[in-house]
């Protein structure tokens, strides 16, 4: 057990005064569920979880924290890939789970004002009857919280087409580390002063505690249409990937698959993908009725002059859904194929799909472990699933090294080490290979502006100095690619 | 004169041993041409004006600058409208014309990399011959340069469609206060880290010096096409605005003009523009052929439905060119009625157009003042030009307030200050209406993280909380809106 400093373990009387019973969890029962969040391999628990129900409540538990000093852990959904949801164990675990209101849909202004705990699929639910929609899409919708959406910058299938989700908020108001609250942003289409908006989005909770989004809404295309094609070599549905996007087409969605995921998830859901192929696209196109129409014939063209060995257009929203429902699956798909798998995301420019694919293909027998690709192939960003068994010995150790691997070569081609996953406690060591010094300092001198006493998720997203110091002085020693073993935190 | 320190007088010799004879200029002669930039009300010599030539130059003046407590503002081609390159007479005013180098043009990631003082128009003549160009379009395009544009987060015509200067950025590279160099961004669509390429862009200089900008390039579309219509009310050409964004068409540009607005244009170019309408919209659509015959038809449809009283649809690039040319004149245009105007810049949100216009007109009334409305309609930036006379006693006084009253009325219904011309010194004042004192202690923060010694671009942007307490406390004596005269600086 860990010992707990007389500060810490006075925080939890404190925090029963401010909250009512039932939203202050202290037994080790009733915290082993937030021991970790979608990155499951980190683990460990709080010294007490809050549930505020209200705003005014985060600002007292994050007041009380300010005044002791001790540290505060956000969680939305926690369906984070990247541990940025960890606990600390002398810490309080903020879940934003009870803030879960939709306050306003606004039809004239196309924005919805949520609380952090809203699902971000029931935002898009909550504005169907209008015809409107939320555009960012995650594949954990269904779970994930717009809150965490927000600390973590996410994307998805759409994001191609209709951004990340910085671009699809317009204010948001945050609780600071003191417990005052600012707004950020406005309801026009730019706002004064530093864009502290953009700033906040993607910062994984470590600047400060949103409490409030106001999202944009979109309105839902006239038609969406989803083609499929198959190509005997993942090169070549590399090529046409750059082709389609230099022929000025932004599809809402281009998807690719190596063949090791195509077989699996057809084998999982039967939805008839070619499981002779190199690698498929699934590419979807929406808009107006003649712009989809147009769209489609081009498209259609530039995959069979790419070579393309067959090219199936889906006939109605119900082919469409069958065909997207492999995608959907892979990551499960692929789970059945080895006990563990690791999911990496990184982002390259996407002219350098082939080349960094084969260099994967290199390394996947390097180690002599399997990977399976998965990835927004529209946008260079990468999802390989890395296989193995964490029964046999080595081969976490072996996976996590082919894992840093893949990131090293993302930033060599001028990518970087996350896409949309964030950095949380796993990519912590990338961060020194991506940044040099004078760019963590600066990113120092930020936090500090926004949270003096680093109380807010600290030991997150951006490592300390001493840490690529010490990643650094390793590599001279043995004169290797600068990724050894991520440290457990 | 002015009395400078001995600190700040014995900087010129110092400045003399690291850059070129011709490249610093202390005659007053030399100076006066930098005293103002395009917001010419205000002026002031600068102490000493820099022109380095290269990135390591830059570099020395700021260590040397840092060293010596001495302020810099830095200067891009001086288009400014909100006073943002304004010298300090204890100050060195840093010139980045003379870093105009189009570095490298990569077609593969569809980017241009180059130097600050880089013109707008340039950027996008060099891409000219692959197809591509740079989407955002100041009116000062042909003058103003990408590092200004950086610095105010430019917009322009196009911008409805294609995003402000943010959105079409990748990577900058940055002299911080102290000489340090940093890299913001990457090269692929996203960036681990705090998102700090956001957070400098529309930083008015106060962060850092942009010494080197990687751009967005994007394919020209295949087809343009504009449209003209003529309304018979504001009101109709405000309400056609929503209806076509809210039938899913973004349209390239959305621009809007008033009686006031089109006589003038029409009286100066002779295009053709309906004299006796109240409000024309010109409206451009691009794309593919397809998608452009059938956004046009839709678009038409639109504004008949809304009541435009004729509609006209250019056939040609010829013709779409003579359209655009009476909004292109405005400026000047409506600058023959009136010996001055002062060009406001406000944005509101869109569904407000009709009700926002309206009060405009009622406080032309009030103050006397004839107003003339050009604006980009379809992003709610407006744009009023407050026609008066400097030489008539009171007149400048007047028109100063009324803009007061036009910004206040933008922050009333939800919309911000500024859309694309920044704060600078011109609005301050307003910064204090828009923000809470927390916020713009947020704000203080974020500039001591990059700038701890305040020595860039100081007294801009960012009003001091004890100019926003006076100002508050003078409308509580008073009991008036919280607008009165701008300071001068």
């Amino acid at each position: 057990m860990t010992t707990h400093s007389a500060q810490t373990t006075t925080i939890i009387p404190k925090l029963r005064d401010l909250l009512p019973a039932h939203a202050v969890l202290a037994t080790n029962e009733e915290l082993r569920p937030y021991e970790c969040d979608g990155l499951s391999a980190y683990r460990q628990v709080p010294l007490v979880v809050v549930l505020p129900e209200n705003v005014e409540q985060v600002q007292a538990v994050v007041r009380l924290c300010y005044r002791h000093g001790v540290p505060i852990v956000a969680r939305g959904a926690g369906t984070g890939l990247s541990g940025g949801a960890l606990p600390l164990a002398n810490g309080v675990l903020l879940s934003l789970a009870k803030l879960n209101r939709i306050i306003e849909i606004d039809l004239h202004n196309r924005s919805a004002r949520v609380e952090p705990g809203v699902r971000n699929l029931a935002i898009s639910q909550a504005a169907a009857p209008h015809g409107l929609y939320y555009a960012p899409d995650p594949s954990s919708q269904i779970a994930c919280s717009i809150g965490g959406n927000v600390a973590e910058n996410s994307g998805g299938v759409h994001c191609l087409k209709y951004g990340l989700t910085v671009h699809n908020i317009l204010k948001l108001k945050v609780v600071l580390a003191d417990g005052e609250i600012v707004t950020l942003g406005s309801d026009a289409c730019d706002s004064a002063g530093y864009d502290l908006l953009a700033l906040f989005t993607g910062s994984e909770g470590l600047l400060g505690i949103v409490v409030e989004v106001t999202v944009r809404l979109l309105p839902k295309p006239e038609r969406t249409q989803v083609l499929l094609a198959a190509y005997a070599s993942v090169a070549a549905a590399g090529q046409t990937v750059s082709t389609i996007i230099g022929a000025g087409i932004i599809p809402a969605g281009l998807e690719m698959m190596d063949q090791l995921a195509i077989r699996a998830a057809e084998d999982f859901v039967h939805v008839g993908y070619p499981t002779d192929a190199a690698a498929i696209l699934l590419c979807e196109v929406d808009g107006t009725n003649e712009e989809v129409s147009e769209h489609v014939a081009t498209i259609r063209n530039i995959m069979l002059a790419q070579g393309a060995t067959t090219v199936r257009t889906a006939i109605d929203d119900q082919e469409s859904a069958l065909l997207w429902k492999g995608r959907k699956a892979a990551f499960p798909a692929v789970g059945r194929l080895a006990p563990d798998y690791y999911c990496m995301d990184g982002t390259i420019p996407r002219r350098c799909l082939p080349q960094v694919l084969d260099e994967i293909e290199h390394l996947s027998k390097e180690y002599d472990l399997r990977v399976a690709n998965v990835f927004h192939a529209g946008d260079g960003n990468l999802h390989p699933l890395i296989l193995y068994d964490a029964n046999r010995s080595g081969e976490l150790h072996r996976a996590e090294q082919f894992g840093a691997r893949i990131l090293e070569l993302c930033v060599r081609v001028g990518g970087t080490i996350t896409g949309e996953h964030g950095v949380g406690i796993e990519k912590l060591d990338a961060m020194c290979v991506m940044f040099q010094p004078t760019e963590l300092t600066q990113f120092f001198s930020v936090k500090n502006a926004f949270d003096p006493h680093g109380l807010l998720n600290p030991g997150k997203a951006i490592p300390s100095l001493h840490r690529c110091a010490e990643l650094g002085a390793m590599h001279v020693h043995r004169g290797q690619v600068p990724f050894p073993d991520i440290e457990r935190f």
